[in-house]
């Protein structure tokens, strides 16, 4: 048995690139860069007009101008225009160039305009006032985007200005996600007394979907030789494998053994915590596989804090997603092993973000799900926890910040 | 011109339903349930094996018996069986149905089994121990989640044990993006000198797809009478329009006459508040307008400021998902005008979340937006801000807690 700890790093090191691939922007949501994006122009890319009114050449009013004759109308749209005479001014609108010769915009409320003339009734007016001038958010050449970059919504408004109808990201590592156990029946069938349906697939599908992973679902059966020749017939067909159940010390627990006959590499077998112990963790060239124990909340457990963290570095993410939390209220485990507790979430009222544990019945109690939002992640050495530490916390949905 | 408060207070008050669909439980994610999933079993629906081992009547155990024969083995998957003899043992995997005339498990762990007998070698063995019994979780009729729920990834586990291949949500109102301005072109263009591309109804858009809002891209002339022909046309299509630009002084600026002729009642006009002063709200009995300024910071604020709490009162999650953060960085800011402002995010050691201000250059400027994630809203009747001090943050992506 082996620390959660070195289970970690050796999950990690087992993380390789799958490549790039082109979604259009409106599919970049989620996607992680493989391109930088660079600034083509100037941002503005020319001296852009910020407020609707008149551009005039400071020189005049500092001079003492005050009255200016309005000699042209320009709208934003319109191609770059010039003010011909100094001491006359160009009615400009939000979003124009400026013209050449003006450097200053007066808005409408520091006007009146009657007769083609506009008075300046502003007395504070500051040379250059009113212009967002080319090249001062950014210059031409500045990385606005780099690669590795977890796009986000807002960033498409900068995809966009630079013309990224498409945009390069790094591919995902596509997986299979394979339960076990004769007692399970698929969703749309009636359950006989002694079975139930298989529920942990489709949160495990959903989990990886986060990061834009594609999955295909499959059963296999209860027997080691059907279980081979399923094994063996989707090698080659998708980069990783999440197997759930079949990895403990019981009769039909014969998955690693499969496993190894496929010629999968054990690269560890049990980790110290709780639940989730029986984990099974191996690799070929080819494939990576996670064989998770199945019950709800061990399979949840393992997903969350191995599986996406394997994703995530695939992805060039930083693959400690965890967020620091305080604990609410205390809470108590004595067994010398690593205690994953699915826990309430909030942000209290003085900024702080507290963890309230609500541990189930047992790893096979996943009625809590609903309204638990991630573990909180205790230490081994420790039995005693108490409100206000601060403890790692790991959430279904994955946080931004 | 109003206050946030009351603006909010407005658009709040023209929240409708939009009625319900069915999605696949692959597509529920993010979905908000409009229907109550109660068990239709009881959780577990049977005496569930918790560990591997054997299955014995525990008044046995207590009359001093240690070695016990196995009568037969039961896997998982098999009918619910019978422990005929209760001084013998049943063989028993984990999620097996526990066997008639037996109410204990042990484990392999505290065994040795030789011959088909298994001698007890723990005398720490606890009457129903590992055993995962009927109902315990919750019983049937009882509502595993509410109509109201907003569904994560974690709870496809409940939909899929009570078999909801298909989910009844509910709708969230579709959107029309309509972009102004003539200096505009497609993504798809190289804009001229004064030009530059349409950027800001992508990110828009990627906002509302977050609460699975659909929407199309229309841009409008600027001209009030091709404007006006283009939003009747328009009429009837969606549930509500996003508008950018149009709206401020400018002698371009029809928008708010243009949707008063086609007959859309004005709430409001003008927000004391910065960016996004210039903002316009208005609703006949179909439609519902939300005609924000055109700077691109000031557009993104519009939408995750009132938007986003529209849409997400319409499909009745709480309107305010903002968070408390503690501010990182004094911020000074002297007109009497709410002021959101862009703001990086980070939880800090001590659990605490710390927003720090990163104002760009004005409202035309959206470079900071990759860095940033979400607006700390400041209140308009201070002009210093210090470090500690606990304000809301509106994120841009949609965090759970």
């Amino acid at each position: 048995m082996i620390s959660v700890f070195e289970a970690t790093e050796l999950v990690l090191g087992s993380v390789r690139p799958y490549g790039e691939e082109y979604v259009a922007i409106e599919d970049a949501v989620g996607r992680v860069l493989a391109e930088a994006i660079v600034a083509t122009r100037d941002m503005p890319p020319f001296d852009r007009v910020a407020m609707d009114g008149i551009a005039i050449d400071y020189a005049a009013y500092a001079a003492g101008q005050r009255q200016f004759e309005i000699e042209k109308r320009i709208a934003a749209g319109d191609p770059i225009g010039t003010l011909s005479d100094t001491h006359k001014a160009v009615e400009i609108m939000t979003g124009a160039a400026l013209p050449k010769g003006a450097d200053t915009v007066i808005p409408y409320e520091a006007l009146t305009i009657e007769d083609n003339v506009a008075h300046i009734v502003s007395d504070r007016v500051v040379q250059g006032q009113n212009v967002h001038a080319q090249g001062v958010d950014l210059q031409k050449g500045a990385t606005l985007l780099a690669p590795g970059h977890w796009i986000q919504p807002a960033d498409l408004a900068l995809l966009a200005t630079e013309g990224k109808a498409k945009v390069r990201v790094r591919r995902a590592p596509s997986f299979a996600i394979l339960s076990t156990g004769d007692e399970l029946v698929p969703i749309d069938q009636e359950p006989l007394p002694h079975q139930i349906r298989r529920s942990n697939v489709y949160a495990v599908q959903a989990l990886l979907r986060q990061y834009h992973v594609q999955s295909i679902m499959l059963h296999l059966a209860d027997d080691p030789e059907a279980m081979h020749d399923q094994l063996r017939a989707l090698m080659g067909k998708v980069d990783a494998w999440i197997c759930i159940g079949g990895v403990s010390k019981g009769k039909k627990d014969f998955l690693p053994q499969v496993l190894e006959a496929l010629g999968v590499r054990k690269l560890f077998h049990r980790v110290a915590q709780r639940p989730g112990k029986p984990f099974w963790f191996g690799a070929t060239d080819e494939i990576v596989v996670f064989a998770l124990p199945g019950n709800p909340v061990s399979s949840i457990v393992g997903t969350v804090r191995y599986v996406l963290p394997w994703v995530r570095s695939c992805l060039g993410l930083p693959w400690d997603y965890s967020i620091s939390v305080q604990l609410a209220e205390p809470f108590r485990f004595d067994p010398p092993l690593v205690r994953f507790v699915e826990s309430e979430l909030y942000h209290d009222s003085s900024g702080v973000c507290r963890a309230a544990p609500r541990p189930g019945h047992g790893s096979g109690d996943f009625t809590r799900l609903a309204y638990t939002k991630g573990f909180v992640e205790l230490p081994a050495d420790r039995t005693h926890f108490q409100p206000g530490e601060v403890y790692p916390f790991w959430p279904f949905h994955t946080f931004v910040a």
